[in-house]
């Protein structure tokens, strides 16, 4: 078996232990359905599937292709598209071999290319206050209107929160986070159905509201996530080799860059020093303040925790999950692209 | 035929026309073996293909998949490792099959791995200013001898000023390259062989000491390149399209974010719009200072410039390639991870 040392690098790397203590501590605080676990977080239908032995037999997801995949692994029960779309023919055709899809629509053109597509179902999206998708909720029963006028079913509601997911005090992001929720219960009362979906890793326990949450990076966390108050642990790095080390010692070089990276919450993180310059295929690591010289040697390797998990996932074709320090399992990141 | 608004997006999108006045600009001021087409850039054997059409034979690349592709695709007359490696036994294998790759070294463990990998070439790199690989010119001598005693060819030196590349006067950037190149010229002197490797897109006519250029991204540009004098123009666009407008139109949201656009130098930009925030796949787009609403309706194809067009590709499993409008060509982007 490798061991870390023995691996090819840039690498993503998964602690299977903090994994499933994480996947446990959300899985005991939202069981099953009350859980919709966020699929563009990992892109890969092995963790679907675990998540499915733990009772999570609903997914959402970003992309099309992530709907594919699921499908094409089986998983097939009830899959949201927590996004708009204007071409669902690639949707319709899964529905018609008996995937059950729904589709957040929040505008007539959405509403029509869910019809035109073939797909059945969709959940009105209401924008809850975060500047991107989801209608004006005095437009949400025009909508829905609309949307039975076409011939789709509407099983509720969804709206997300997402500009309060980074609230470091927990009170302040709670109290935030029910004054949003209580636009999506107004817009319930309006749509009807069975379904308010929202949420995220972040308001996963203080979103009350919600009849499901939509999180995935609870998963992994990341330096940005591990800034506020959750019972979630980081369990993913990017491992990365040291290629150089300055003559006096004054940076080493990892060969790990912003094509292994998320780089959109800023750069990764690292013990026992701290990161410089990323370019595309290096990382150079500067000695933690007050020491003269880094630590590393050329050949050690070097995990890098990154500032956001999904994005640093979606550039990696597999996970290595590492137990004791083995690399035990491989697990496929097959639900990248579109 | 598709036209832009028929394709799937998020989907990068080449100007073919841009793209040809680009390498056509390259290939007469750099010909043949003179420019070192740098494959980190497009990560496309197509690419490689239409270069070499060109009398570009030679290549450079930063990762092992790079080089392992381009050899899988016919391209193995010369190709270096811009980089440092480890375990070279993956590139010896090509070695062994008649590739002709060399390799930069830049210490004594760097050395070793290229010759119990196999490989028999290498450069010497040598530190020119930027703080990350590349070995101090005092150590010149000494690395060269022991790479001679591993039965290592040395075929010359290897030297990049990548943090000259950004310079935006001109003259200024030529006076710094030259002073840099004055380390690379001593170093020449010390280790010998008739290559002497370095630049890129931003010093590849004022890098009058190397014998060939490593440039790649002049085939695009993007945003930060564009802010430096050059001949070449943006030829790469991630194409998106508006899936949502906010009822007042105060903003549109596009469906390409940070997981189809390199980040690392920053949001991409927009034509009669302002990027605002960039989410896994959504953008969204604000209007113009002074405007008072977004320009975009619903189902609207925006055309998003990277800020940084090689980590962009690396993102894509394919490029369109649009004449006239017209998608005419599909080339794969076949050399990603590692």
């Amino acid at each position: 078996m490798r061991q870390l040392q023995d691996i090819d690098t840039p690498a993503l790397v998964l602690d299977l232990k903090i994994f499933y203590e994480n996947l446990e501590i959300m899985s005991e605080s939202r069981p099953g359905l009350s859980l919709r676990p966020h699929v563009k977080a990992f892109k890969s239908s092995v963790i679907a599937g675990i998540l499915k032995k733990y009772g999570h037999e609903s997914f959402c997801c970003a992309t099309i292709r992530e709907i594919e995949g699921l499908v094409e692994a089986g998983h097939k029960e009830d899959i949201l598209l927590a996004n708009e779309t204007l071409d669902a023919s690639r949707l319709g055709s899964l529905v018609a071999n008996g995937a059950r899809i729904t589709v957040a629509v929040d505008s007539e053109a959405t509403i029509i290319a869910a019809a035109e597509g073939g797909v059945k179902e969709v959940l009105i999206d209401i924008n809850v206050g975060l500047p991107r998708c989801g209608c004006d909720i005095s437009d949400a029963e025009m909508l829905s209107s609309f949307a039975k006028k076409h011939g789709l079913k509407i099983r509720g509601v969804m709206g997300y929160e997402g500009h309060l997911m980074f609230i470091q005090n927990k009170e302040e992001r709670s109290r935030k986070v029910n004054e949003a929720m209580e636009i999506l219960h107004d817009a319930h009362l309006i749509v009807g159905g069975d379904v308010i979906s929202a949420g995220g890793t972040g308001t996963f326990d203080i979103n009350t509201l919600a009849t499901e949450i939509q999180a995935g990076s609870y998963l992994f966390m990341d330096t940005r996530y591990a800034k506020i108050e959750l019972p979630f642990k980081e369990s993913l790095s990017v491992a990365s080799k040291v290629i150089s080390v300055e003559k006096a010692k004054r940076w080493a070089v990892s060969n790990a860059g912003v094509k292994s990276l998320g780089m959109d919450y800023g750069k990764p993180s690292v013990q026992d020093g701290v990161v410089g310059i990323c370019s595309d295929e290096h990382t150079t690591l500067f000695p933690t303040e007050g020491d003269d010289s880094v630590r590393w040697e050329t050949g050690d390797v070097v995990l890098l925790k990154p500032s956001h998990v999904d994005p640093t996932i979606a550039k990696h074709p597999r996970m290595l999950c590492v137990e004791d320090g083995y690399v035990v399992e491989e697990w496929p990141i097959d639900l990248r692209d579109w």
